[in-house]
């Protein structure tokens, strides 16, 4: 008896911003397993009984073995049930997808992937801005800052991180940011290029702050901090208002 | 008497890839303002009496001019009305939403900004593939193959883009794509990297397509056409099934 697991991209925590498919997999999964950021008012729409399980991995704690997630998706969707494994953002970029996805084919359990809105784009709409404009902007690109050691990926491509003519979106990388901004300028992108810091994107407690590469660099490496955050660089992030 | 314009991203077309706000915001509404690939069931959540206003531009068909859709916005707006503002995808991304802000900003009308399922995002899910993996891909890069005068831009990123290492998606850019590709592989990308043509992406017609840079761009030589289309190439591009 083989069940079925939904990858669930639950956007970035408000949960207006779930799509109509996301609260259908909600309502009728038998257990749901929820990252930190996907967790709150976005699992009131499971229904009485389903089992929650938080298999969140916060920057900076310890995380639970990759592995041990897969096999409980495997384990949950083994006993026949709809399973709902729900990632914050779109769960196809920086979300570990792939491991999971694997663990399931090779024990031949169906699934679905369900795209969500990436954090990225809820942070730009939420600072007025665009990711592109027409002649200027034509390129923009999500990396992130995080590697598989908690520091700043050492094979990163800088040339093309360093090109202040797209725009650029840092997952992860609070805490690695003022390394990666020293790469940036050495690699020639301007110490003056705009930057903006969003925290707690789509939430009560969200945060803008917009400053300069090199200021925001500055400042995090004197008040380094934990909270979830995206860092956007480019031309853009001078732009909007923050209060649309 | 302001009224209100909500700027909405549709997603890739399927109505159940809507947002729970962007299906609040279109029950509202006075008058909708929706692109080509944000029409058809998407408008089934309107008020009876909505003004449904189609201010699409298919690529290859002549534009309706930038600032007459602006200026429709400003004058629904000014009526009082609330008014949305459908974008295909993600609005923030290649939707041409700078213009339109910078004209409801200048003539007073409060708006705000919903993201949306960015096409990508949807046609990476529908491929069953992730659009960043641990320690090989972990840059994921949007560009447009389609400059202001319907070519390839020239001024394109072409080191940037041509990194095997980074998963990237080229919109509106299938026209096009043969040129990129040369100026790809003349770059040092190799022409045996994966690519995925992604058609009517989220739609009953969908259509996913497999190959190498070298091979789509031989075929889309010898057979344009002028359907909506993304185009993804790096190692992910082989992966998944399509299937899932």
């Amino acid at each position: 008896m083989s069940g079925f697991v939904s990858f669930v991209g639950s956007g970035p925590g408000d949960p207006e911003l779930l799509t109509l498919k996301a609260v259908d997999r909600l309502k009728a999964a038998d257990a749901v397993l929820f990252d930190d950021l996907s967790s709150g008012p976005i699992l009131g729409h499971t229904k009485p009984g389903a089992d929650l399980v938080g298999v969140g991995k916060r920057a900076g704690r310890p995380s639970p073995k990759q592995s041990h997630v897969s096999q409980l998706l495997v384990e949950y969707a083994s006993t026949g049930a709809r399973v709902v494994r729900l990632k914050s953002g779109d769960g196809g970029m920086f979300g570990r997808l792939e491991e999971e996805l694997l663990a399931l084919k090779a024990a031949g359990i169906p699934y679905e992937i369900i795209p969500g809105i990436p954090s990225a784009c809820a942070a730009a709409a939420a600072a007025g801005i665009p990711l592109t404009r027409r002649l200027t902007a034509r390129r923009v690109q999500f990396v992130t800052g995080h590697g598989v050691d908690g520091q700043l990926p050492a094979d990163l491509n800088l040339p093309a991180l360093a090109d202040a003519q797209a725009t650029t979106v840092v997952f992860m990388g609070k805490r690695t940011f003022p390394r990666l901004a020293d790469a940036l300028m050495a690699n020639g992108l301007p110490g003056t290029t705009p930057a903006l810091l969003a925290e707690e994107i789509s939430r009560p407690e969200q945060s803008l702050t917009r400053s300069t590469v090199a200021e925001l660099a500055r400042s995090l490496r004197a008040a380094p901090s934990g909270t979830a955050a995206l860092i956007l660089y480019g031309a853009l992030a001078a732009e909007g208002g923050g209060d649309a």
